[in-house]
């Protein structure tokens, strides 16, 4: 079980999943974002890289408010590097990555997979508290201690779910090396917190958020070219 | 923040949380179940308890199957007595829980709130392994560790996100006792897993399912006249 946002970070650890030999089942989940072209993007990378299925979960977060992904609050632009990754931005979704893992964790218990791969990555991120590996780590006992594949496993003494968080101690020039190597075609991927489309409806990032200012940078600092259609 | 289902434990947790002062907000969740009279119920238990709002969020498992609450798979009916709580039945849904804690905690940060309430119990139970008190502690953990708000006070030194469960340790029977003494009104509570509705759209309970039968004997052990409408 793969969650796949349709960013970089998600294509890179299905890509490092399919290198190990699963046979994997990719999930994107619809939650209102102002960003829903990263769930196009998310298809497209599941087929490009092999993945057995894709999933689609629909969920309601723009009821709750209380984000720039999601409500009408305007997405930060052109902020100093150094601002990036320190603090909470308004971008960070309340409880997202537990809810999405939640999710994921009842696919993979109804199709008996217990690999969960996720892409999160604590080193160029945007500074939410939901990346880092404290929190997948305590997610991993909670799912065990809250399913029947979990509590079996832990009863027969076999491993229950594992949290698989590839990307977490990598730079994002690392991940991109990582991911080319692998063969992922990152030109499918989208990482713009509020990009525009085009007339056949592939997204055009804006270049100017936290998200694609680190992006830029992972491309240039990994010395790959770009191939990201910016504003 | 009180998770509630419409049925008898939910209500509960709600009329002890009112009644330790704390101004409530109740979730309700749309997960795509066959007993969807109880999204009914639960608006109008949180009224009946003085709620300050009700929210509901929909979320559709139905798509994953593998639950007798959500697929079409026949709930048990007429079951030992002592076969009810062992092992874990088909009317489990994969990491139900989980979901509904973590869409309870998303909604908690949006509104500030770091109390949440869930009227799970592990002594007359159906068996679920995310009603016990070892998946709430390992949950509240995550939830701090996930969110900017548990995070933040986590850094200062206050205390994030409490999960209360104030009906873990009790039997129904008792369940009774107290929500009766605080004024719930269970004949608006559901707690069947197959009803069938009247004219009207008001429930009417199997009485066979294991939820009916440990309604049925709560309100016996605790000499209290179950007012739930059998076919």
């Amino acid at each position: 079980m793969i969650l796949l946002s349709g960013g970089l970070d998600s294509a890179t650890a299905l890509a490092v999943a399919r290198s190990e030999g699963h046979r994997c089942v990719t999930l994107a989940v619809d939650y209102g974002q102002r960003h829903r072209v990263e769930l196009q993007a998310s298809e497209l990378v599941a087929r490009q890289l092999g993945a057995a299925d894709h999933r689609l979960v629909r969920i309601d977060l723009r009821a709750f408010g209380g984000s720039a992904l999601t409500a009408d609050i305007p997405v930060p632009k052109d902020r100093d590097e150094r601002a990036i990754g320190t603090g909470v931005p308004v971008t960070y979704v309340p409880a997202r990555n537990l809810i999405f893992l939640s999710i994921a964790t009842a696919l993979a218990e109804t199709l008996g997979a217990r690999h969960l791969f996720v892409g999160v990555n604590a080193i160029d991120y945007s500074g939410y508290p939901d990346c880092r590996g404290e929190f997948i780590e305590a997610f991993a006992r909670c799912a065990n201690l809250g399913t029947k594949l979990g509590t079996d496993a832990i009863e027969q003494g076999r491993p229950g779910f594992e949290i698989h968080a590839p990307l977490s101690t990598l730079a994002k020039a690392d991940i991109i090396r990582l991911g080319t190597r692998l063969g992922v075609d990152y030109a499918l991927t989208t990482s713009c917190y509020d990009p525009r489309v085009d007339a056949q409806g592939h997204p055009i990032a804006c270049g100017h958020c936290d998200s694609c200012q680190i992006r830029r940078k992972g491309f240039h600092d990994a010395g790959i070219p770009d191939p990201t259609r910016y504003s």
